[in-house]
């Protein structure tokens, strides 16, 4: 046993299965009296207390007897440089970005102040229990070289890339087409698979790119193949109307991207509230993920995504829940399964606590194509958890007067409470390859 | 000067008209460097730092210098003995009222597990900057009992009545509707106007009462005419249509209440999603008021209120806002002001922050007939009051660098962000007919 070994006992919560197709007993793994091993970041292994007892029997154990661990969560989708502009009142998207975004993100344009920014919204991911995350930035490569430095000196799993934008924003934030894909060629060269950091290809959306900065952005993502693209796609009525004026050839939104080689593995759109049948089949079919925004979708009065389609037998997509701050209000990933609860509940449907960290964990790694990495206690794996607190505030702990599970009935019903009544106060804490954090 | 008399020094947001109606320079009083003197429980002075100092110059000020202050926050509609299954999975109405509601009350029945909860619910009222409330309890009379005398306890003005139940509940929680017409008797002589306390005739709504129940509800507000009445109404799909089968004579949901004397002044309707341009009209004639209730009517996936007819220039209906726990997801007046927010945004519209805050205070008062005792600053009112930081949280502090507002526009987009991202972190200090609680 190496001198770096981290041993964690408590009761874990991970996922073998989607849960959305498989039973609960086919799809959730509950260890209520569990062990982890750590290993150089990595989960060397992984079991009940009783198997594994003996073999580390000389070991010293972080006992975490009261709480619930899980694996981190994953944030699908938000943008940092919007965390000092969360909570702007009253508009709807487009007049949103216009009136309150657009003049944020100016500021970015000085590194100093975006590094500031950066390293406050990390470590906000980190209190909220939230170890990987796919980041926009702004069109200024420096506010993409702080983040990645930053995560990097966190260790984090961070997905980013520089925002990409040519026409309908004001003049402080529109770049050169061709001058930001040479930058965003350096940056994936630079940062792209460098220890825990991955690269995305982030048009912000249509409607700010001229046709030639999505054919550059397509002409990327085929000589890098691994790398994600990352965008918006169909929040608001009025964005999707203005979309098809802009591109009157293609035969929807999504076909924009189609067009421009930007749909298919690893690539990531954000809401997806307003698409129809044939849209939905074709992300199915391209393997693209979808990042259902919840607290975003609501704050912003766009609408309701419909997880069930997403989640069909028959076109499954890959869907992972995001905070988007700053259209989300919040950036616990809790609060955002409680908004997605809600809006489960509006269409007269339920969401299960199990589905809900599925989305935000195993379900988000496969949206990702990093399951082989994240989201789950597999052994290899890299040890990214989250230690939960189930009595974090007065009227959780009269809710949930005893913290510990003795069957997966039990842990839904005092996980759910959590995920509606808890916030960043329920993070217990947060180890990030296998380190705590904070 | 008494020796009972307490300065308080600080910025103070209340309102002196309506801001739905009237512009916010014409209905919102901001008072950047104020004084508020208390006396006796009471407002004695009120008004700028400026004109006031010279008179109380020999006093010693209780300063918040960095903190806004508001009136007591007043929660129109609320289920004390539900606090316990606040966050209860995967129901709509009916089906959780069964599962989980019905259930729970029954262990009211207990005076000292009532008094315990009752307890915890008036402490986490007071946390949460709720100082008046609108409160349900359970069949049993010691659940009023108990009540009412942890209330007198903390000297909040809590409006409570035994809940009159007959049918459509499990027998444990079915009550004779002439014991019940007595118990309330006895209830109202005792509780109504005794120091801040006063009573609600309280049938749960009209599935759980029989034609018999409703009329002795009836007979005792026309013997009792400033006590109050407080059920549900129109709330669920569900709810409405089995309503209509069990009161075939009755036009609408709505005129089953009507029909037995129920509608009037100092009535109070929770919910009223599912009412249509008749009935509101009705409510608006009849002077009675509605409870809002945001979380919960997301939370049970009951629908979108449709607060803009309410406060309509034509037709306009009392509002307040309510956190209905345990339908509702929250006991904080803030959290439920952001998902009120959210609802207005689903449907095309906004609620500023001083619309929201007034829903909560002089709206609220308003509504119960009350405004000549709480919901504002004015000299002889009541000294409730709440403490707010609007830098509680790291992400609060980000959003607001500053704490202090100098204008209304700067306070509007503060508050406005405390509102959105918010919760009992930000009360700093309640205070109660002039005491600081907790």
């Amino acid at each position: 046993m190496s001198s770096d070994t981290t041993i964690i006992r408590g009761s874990f919560l991970d996922f073998v299965e989607d849960p959305f197709y498989e039973s609960e007993s086919n799809s959730v793994r509950y260890v209520s009296d569990g062990l982890l091993v750590l290993e150089n970041g990595k989960i060397r292994a992984f079991g009940t207390y009783e198997s594994l007892q003996e073999q580390y029997s000389n070991s010293k154990i972080i006992s975490y007897s009261d709480q619930l661990i899980t694996p981190g969560l994953i944030d699908l989708h938000v943008h940092y440089p919007q965390t000092e502009m969360i909570a702007a009142y009253g508009e709807q998207l487009l007049q949103w970005l216009e009136k309150y975004t657009f003049p944020t993100e100016a500021k970015f344009k000085d590194a100093e102040y975006a590094r500031k920014i950066a390293s406050f919204f990390l470590d906000e991911l980190l209190r909220n229990g939230t170890t990987t995350a796919v980041v926009l930035t702004t069109i200024f490569p420096q506010s993409v070289e702080v983040l990645f430095e930053e995560a990097r000196k966190r260790q984090m799993r961070i997905i980013a890339g520089q925002v990409l934008m040519t026409r309908n924003a004001p003049d402080f934030l529109i770049n050169d087409a061709q001058t930001a894909y040479l930058q965003t060629r350096e940056h994936i060269k630079k940062w792209h698979g460098l220890e825990r950091l991955l690269y995305a290809i982030t048009p912000r959306f249509a409607i700010t790119s001229i046709p030639e900065e999505l054919a550059l952005a397509g002409k990327l993502k085929a000589e890098f193949t691994d790398v994600y693209v990352h965008t918006h796609l169909a929040e608001n009525v009025q964005e999707v109307q203005f979309t098809a004026e802009l591109f009157p050839e293609s035969k929807d939104y999504l076909n924009v991207y189609e067009q421009f080689g930007l749909v298919g593995e690893r690539s990531i759109f954000a809401h997806c509230i307003q698409l129809d049948n044939s849209a939905f089949q074709r992300l199915s079919n391209a393997g693209s993920a979808i990042a259902f925004c919840p607290t975003s979708n609501l704050f912003l009065g766009s609408g309701l995504f419909k997880l069930n389609q997403a989640k069909s037998t028959q076109y499954p997509i890959k869907v992972g829940l995001a905070t988007d701050v700053g259209g989300g209000t919040s950036l616990s990933l809790l609060q955002t399964m409680s908004d997605a609860y809600k809006i489960m509940q509006l269409q007269g449907k339920s969401l299960s606590v199990f589905q809900a960290f599925y989305l935000a964990t195993l379900g988000a790694a496969k949206a990702l194509s990093l399951e082989d990495k994240v989201g789950s206690f597999e052994v290899e794996k890299e040890a990214d958890f989250v230690v939960w607190d189930l009595q974090a505030t007065p009227v959780m702990k009269l809710r949930n007067p005893i913290a510990k599970s003795n069957n997966l009935e039990e842990l839904a019903e005092k996980a759910f409470a959590m995920m509606i009544l808890g916030d960043e106060r329920a993070v217990k804490a947060t180890y990030v390859a296998g380190n705590l954090t904070g």
